[in-house]
């Protein structure tokens, strides 16, 4: 059991969703923003810096909304359906197109490689949390 | 002009959207970012704080999104138009929500009246913008 | 009576600080703020923006502490005189290391003479609140 | 190696301090942000909350401020001494007076005891970094 699950089996909260997936999704969304604050730096110390401002504007914007989303799912409430699909819909989208830009830069940039991969396991963990709100 | 809208106007970035509209905007999600914190630590100050637990949680979900969404729209980037949706109607989603939250308090709690008129001026910001993006 | 001011005094909590001054500094905070989200990316859109790296990476530092400064002052409760000193002082260390660096680019840059101004105000703000925290 | 580790490694940036201790260092930030906010929401949700608004609060502050000096130890920028010094020290002081607030309740709420152990490891790592800054 991770620490996250542990947190939120220990809350006398009912759980709006699914348990092991709302803890997965809450991780991944902590992971990726971190992952992208960080591949937004590497980018702006490369010396093709001028070719990646795209992803330089894209993994921060990734990062702040996997911030606000992590924390919106750590809140056990009651939630309105439709805002949590609007909330977990507009990460998927964000989360994938931050994983296309960065996984064309993967082959030059490790930073990259990694920053996509952190992306795609945000959207994957997101799209299966998805599956039961809906 | 605004600080905000002269900030948007001496960046060399081309606007994604209309820069008056997406300055306004930008600030309404600052502004009510900034309520909802203010509102929810008001809740937990006020006697009755146990009728309003919805309204904390809402407060703290909006502050999220409103600061996501407002540092978002402050990048200048040929945006996703399909993200820049997402984004902006999931801002509107919450904003609303908790406006309405906020209102059924607002006779009784002057800070979550204030608050709720924080929250509309960003919906009504938001719903403005979008026009733009679609 | 600003609407951060109002939203205090309507909060039945008594405010640790004189609340005139705490209003202020909340909304310098959240203003200051979001001037280095919109700098930052009007330097990476500049044409030597590889002149300007130390500038956009100092304003998202600055972007971060001001957010999380103006919240934490926007929770009204016995803060322990200790941390609330620290916040600050680190507000202030950000705000004016952020602002000499965009003073340098001012003449050049109207956003970072707008951003220098936002910190200085910032700057000014947690200054006038330090006094009241000793 | 961590993925966190791995993403420093891979960024030209000459890292300010030890790069292992950094990377520790931001991962516990952002371990902590991410327990803080469900202690919160879970202390909430007690049937006891109204003896928790202390520690729902110093989880929030926690939270904000781990999420920012996460975010700015992840930029690698020849960083003023004097400032990583001030932001490690607020992380430290936040740190341990949520864990001493979470410590007081962890016998009754399990998830104040894990958020107590993701403060307390927080606190180490950035303490272990401060003899790196100094």
């Amino acid at each position: 059991m991770t620490v996250t699950l542990d947190l939120i089996s220990s809350s006398p909260a009912e759980a709006d969703y699914d348990a092991a997936k709302t803890a997965a999704c809450i991780e991944a969304c902590f992971d990726c923003a971190r992952a992208c604050v960080l591949c937004a730096d590497a980018c702006l110390a490369e010396a093709d810096h001028s070719e990646l401002l795209a992803c330089i504007r894209l993994d921060a914007d990734c990062a702040d909304l996997c911030e606000a989303t992590g924390r919106i799912l750590a809140r056990q409430h009651a939630m309105d359906p439709a805002l949590a699909q609007a909330v977990l819909q507009t990460c998927v989208a964000v989360t994938r197109l931050c994983a296309q830009e960065c996984e064309s830069h993967a082959s030059r940039h490790r930073h990259c490689a990694l920053c996509a991969e952190a992306c795609r396991r945000c959207e994957a963990s997101c799209r299966a949390l998805l599956v039961s709100v809906v």
